[in-house]
């Protein structure tokens, strides 16, 4: 299984890795700030699921790479604001400096600010040349990362720090703020490989799923993870004051519906139109992942 | 003239001041934020740019509206950007409190993220609806507002601040900085119409120009501007030891570069395929603005 994903792993990896490199004349520093925080140890779980949710459906998911390259820079960009002073004030990102720690404030946040501008002109470009089923993907991508997605989730978060929060919030919260793009990753590969109307179904319920175990999953590391392991900081939430899974439901209760979510998870591929040995392995992976 | 002018402006206030109207649940301070710099009196150039050039070309230009409104809502996003206490820590914007002063430096970071994404969200949308043109413009569009485009010209502009700079850099950054988004409106609004390449060609020549104008009338208001006017400080880049184009040629050979740029516009439009007065007339209105 582990080689599968890290063969999806180097494809994405190497095509990051060359994306902004030599680019820029006056204005190359917004490359090397973008391909730093792009390119520092990400897990790639995004673009992952994207290729191989596309590779269920189709052979030439390679030809998708920019598409799941759009998703990770989205992704990252996020990350990259989230660091900020005025936000998380995190220094220490995947075991390095963030971004504004390196590179300073001012180019971190138009560093974030270029990244998604990238990805979507990416998707625009990809669009141009592969048609209306890469549009409609494209359209899915933006809208799980806007107001009513990442972003929604990320205002809430941002709101309620310092303060108590409600089961249905914190719940409202996590499905946007980190659940979207998970969610969006696999459904949006689905709909550019031309997948069956019930298997997007059964995808979309899948990752809305998925997405949550992962961030429950994210809130027992923040407690119990190992830091060198995790390479960021642990109890950021304690120390930052914010409601998680963990300080509503408590960590064994977390741990018991991180289990049932994988099953659930598990049990809705059996419904594909397709064999999907590969996400039920990454579906596991990501249940039990130390970092 | 202006009537003309204030009737595309109107279509668009009336456009963008419902846009995020009665928005969101728990997620509805990043409408009520992205909606107050939406809102709070621009001049509404960029998107009367784009609908008077369609309109150069074909009638049915309120049906545009997306598309202008989509570039109007990046240059929003990268003034609540550049306002940010580790940019140029600006407190006015047109008038009023800018956006972090208001609303919270966390907030407006996600604001301007949000205006991004709904813009590039808007134009997707437009082009599932409208087909290759509208994808085509919108290709155009994001790639002026990325990083060889509005973004590179910030990142040259923070990275100088204090410094002095070569005028090959200024022209740089500035061409990029405020000219790549006003060319662009003027560019994709004729692609979207269908305009001839030969004046798709011309109008490029034309929105270069008329962007450069555009900055250095925008450099000799900041010295002699008046403030009740303008709704912003004056002398802002002085404040922040930045170099523009009157610190490098001095206010009287920018009053005449200026107006021979201007005399550059109007003769290129004569060489369109199409009657052109109204952007002829507004070209002249750009030149003798007084904020």
């Amino acid at each position: 299984m582990s080689n599968i994903i890290d063969n999806y792993r180097e494809i994405i990896n190497d095509y990051l890795t060359v994306y902004f490199k030599d680019k820029g004349s006056y204005n190359k520093i917004i490359y090397d700030s973008a391909s730093y925080s792009l390119n520092i140890g990400g897990k790639r779980i995004r673009p992952i699921l994207f290729l191989l949710t596309y590779n269920l459906y189709k052979d030439n998911y390679k030809d998708t790479i920019e598409m799941a390259s759009a998703i990770e820079m989205i992704h990252t960009y996020s990350l990259i604001h989230d660091d900020l002073p005025c936000m998380d004030n995190d220094d220490l990102r995947r075991g390095m400096p963030t971004n504004h720690k390196k590179f300073g404030e001012n180019i971190a946040v138009l560093a974030g600010d270029m990244l998604l501008n990238e990805a979507m002109s990416l998707m625009i470009k990809f669009s141009i040349e592969h048609g209306e089923k890469a549009l409609k993907a494209a359209r899915e991508i933006a809208e799980a990362a806007g107001p009513e997605g990442m972003i929604g989730g990320q205002i809430v978060d941002v709101i309620n720090e310092g303060k108590s929060i409600s089961k249905k919030e914190l719940l409202y919260m996590h499905n946007k703020k980190t659940g979207e793009l998970i969610r969006v990753s696999i459904v949006a590969a689905a709909i550019l490989a031309g997948a069956p109307t019930k298997d997007i179904e059964i995808l979309n319920k899948f990752g809305n799923k998925l997405g949550l175990a992962f961030q429950i999953k994210d809130d027992i590391l923040d407690i119990i993870g190992d830091v060198s392991k995790l390479g960021k900081n642990i109890k950021s939430d304690e120390n930052n004051h914010k409601s998680n899974f963990i300080t509503l439901y408590g960590l064994e209760d977390c741990k018991k519906e991180c289990e049932n979510l994988t099953n659930e998870c598990l049990e809705l591929l059996k419904g594909l139109s397709v064999e999907s040995i590969d996400l039920e392995n990454l579906t596991l992976d990501l249940l039990n992942r130390e970092f």
